[in-house]
């Protein structure tokens, strides 16, 4: 394995997932951190995924909704994600960046 | 597994691990988030555990020394540290807050 220790945002793996949201991923061996940025008013459209996701909002803030579950998180607010639970995320107006986590690694995110 | 989907620090478990040094925790299934505060020039001594660690710095700064690397890291810089890999982190003179997630829980942090 020769993940870097130190990895700066520059360093990472870029997607754009949807319009106005991208992703710059980093991975080890059984994690990968991944740090979102949306857009204002941007959409992570509802999806799901086998792997569990945790994170942090950053910046900004977004409207998550997970399962049955919505709130409007903000800075230092966190999340827990189990594996295969829909989910969508809609930036407010001020944009929103946060970091997410996946188990086990995203591959399509390498 | 009823761990709540959105997590706010106060409602982590919380404990102090060294002087200064407290982490904030809440477990999912297979990660825990521990968001740690370090005050001004507190270190989280040498030590390593089997669990892989993964994180970004939120505010202020710290010295991580990680097996033989090490690099002060600011905000938004993240960091990939394998499971048995020893580690240590001193806080700058305007302290550090960071988030850790490990897989798998820690379940002395529970």
């Amino acid at each position: 394995m020769s993940s870097p220790l130190f990895v700066d945002k520059s360093d990472c793996s870029m997607h754009t997932i949807f319009p106005g949201v991208t992703v710059s991923t980093a991975a080890g061996n059984e994690m990968m951190l991944s740090y979102v940025e949306l857009e204002p008013n941007a959409e992570v459209e509802l999806h799901s995924h086998p792997h569990e996701q945790v994170g942090m909002v950053i910046k900004g803030s977004a409207r998550f909704i997970v399962g049955e579950k919505e709130q409007v998180l903000t800075p230092g607010r966190m999340y827990v994600i189990p594996g295969n639970v829909e989910h969508r995320v809609i930036a407010l107006e001020d944009g929103c960046e946060a970091l997410d986590i996946f188990h086990p690694i995203r591959e399509e995110y390498l």
